[in-house]
């Protein structure tokens, strides 16, 4: 399902992004990876365009045509790599994917801005939904679908940065503040995609809720790879999440259910000003292995597995985008990158 | 015409801020001026809400409803006020209008993070677009209007910042920065304004025409006030664009008059890292006496203002609409704060 609209969606992004109007725009094109910090291009793999492909394949399984979809599936490419460069300046990431970041090259100000830029460059693509077949309500709704996820993934944002200052952050906390920081954008991906391809609210509200699983189901999964995952996989050090503190699923899962004095022990380690120590990380594994940690994610993630499959089967899909749905949250749940 | 629409901008922008989810919206309600830091409401006399109010007369004066244009006349200043909190950030100001800013009350993730928020709340406001009576192919032009302008705004934005590293800025490249930065909201007010009231692309298309010069105007007006403003007026002690080594107007325009030995003297104070001295802004003050600056911004403004008077003319307005907006133009031209 990714390689089958890489290349369109590839296409569709360098669209959006082809003025050299003013020098904001080599900028973005590095930050998408298609050029060098000289603006010369290169040869990068780019990222797994999952929103989009999924806005795509609600498209197409609810019968519509996936160049109807792009516009949208570019836009959410658009809102989520926007997402990334005002991220890298709050956590003051120096590189992601193993490239520098905006900020780090060009500064705060610039970086900023070209994180607006690209923002709004997910409107402007969105102008395209008439041209591309949509009647002026139909493009109108698409719209409002996208602002209303957009205001919930700043919101939780928002939360996510306000989690940092707080000690004891609870599961349903934490589980709200991911469905708003990363399920809204991909639970709108698929709402999108079926209002599209179907034109029927019922249709598309049932991928909505569909969506709301997938969104659940990646994010916890992320958080999982955050500390367990293999380093020659994700590129990032193993328990690089415990490294940074991050109150992620693991944190959080781990200190509601430890007793009293590990807790101390863990937040401890948790509030230390300085770097941790190998003894540190391994302490904290250890106290995530007695709160049976990671196994209580996967159980998470197969139960919501289960309610996304339910919803599918209410919508009616042929067989073939029945199986592809199945085998996306099936590699969702186990993916290793 | 400022305070026949004051109250209900007032109203609409409360409304569009009405929620109380989660912590950013105190923060956004503090930022607008409605409450102190501790969430207490306050009687503040807020801002001259330029671009509503210029957006609703256009509305009224094309034949249209105030009620009907509400919505985009709400989006711009939001978009505004989200523009200010992000500039804060960039330009590391403590205090706007005497108001401690967000950053420096609530860090940089935290006002970055309700910047984009206050962004996306303008959106949703536009969703009321139709409630308000436009039909969907209407609503889509004027949310079309309003991206289009917000993009040449951050690209503005992005040129300011990048003059701050140069030396020589031309007199045609600020103009053209301002023209992005400052000018395309208010064109887009009195282009969107007029295109709900008309409904004709002619109306709106001349009100597009003489919003560009308003906003010239407007914008070289606050570059003179910003160094011969009288401080009890504007709140900012005399010469303070000066202080602050900006590239507004009356630098660019000096540097582009004076003879070379001149130029190096000038350049030579605003490349100073230290705080400039009375002495250092007195020779600068008299190099853009020499120089003739302020005169010249004026004549300028003049111009296009016969410019702005002109466009008006080829509307079809009544003497009242008319009479209302050559105030405004003269307004804008010889305002003190």
């Amino acid at each position: 399902m990714f390689e089958r609209y890489r290349t369109q969606i590839n296409t569709a992004l360098r669209g959006a992004l082809s003025s050299n109007d003013i020098a904001v725009y080599p900028m973005l094109k590095y930050y998408m990876g298609w050029v060098d910090k000289n603006n010369v291009p290169i040869n990068a793999t780019g990222g797994k365009f999952l929103r989009p492909t999924l806005c795509l394949f609600a498209c197409e399984a609810t019968g519509g045509d996936v160049a109807k979809a792009m516009p949208a599936a570019a836009a959410l490419e658009l809102i989520h790599n926007f997402s990334l460069i005002h991220d890298d300046i709050q956590d003051q990431d120096r590189t992601r994917h193993h490239r520098e970041t905006l900020w780090y090259l060009y500064g705060l100000p610039k970086a900023l801005t070209a994180g607006n830029v690209l923002r709004v460059l997910a409107d402007t693509t969105l102008h395209n939904l008439q041209t591309a077949g949509l009647s002026s309500s139909q493009a109108l709704k698409v719209i409002g679908l996208l602002t209303e996820a957009y205001l919930e993934m700043i919101e939780g944002q928002y939360l996510d940065i306000s989690y940092e200052a707080t000690a004891n952050v609870s599961l349903p906390q934490y589980l709200d503040m991911i469905k708003r920081k990363t399920g809204a954008l991909i639970r709108c991906a698929l709402n999108m995609g079926a209002l599209i391809g179907s034109n029927n609210s019922d249709v598309a509200n049932g991928f909505r809720s569909i969506g709301e699983s997938v969104g659940l189901i990646f994010q916890v999964r992320d958080d999982v790879l955050g500390v367990w995952g293999d380093e020659s996989l994700t590129g990032k050090p193993v328990g690089s999440d415990i490294l940074r503190k991050k109150k992620a699923y693991p944190a959080v899962h781990a200190l509601s259910e430890i007793e009293s004095f590990d807790k101390q022990t863990f937040l401890g380690i948790y509030e230390k000003q300085e770097d941790l120590t190998d003894t540190d990380i391994s302490q904290i594994l250890k106290l995530m292995d007695l709160a049976n940690t990671k196994h209580s994610a996967e159980a998470m993630c197969k139960t919501h597995a289960q309610v996304a499959i339910n919803h599918s089967r209410k919508v009616n899909l042929d067989r073939s985008s029945m199986n592809e749905l199945d085998d996306l949250i099936q590699f969702l749940m186990i993916r290793e990158y």
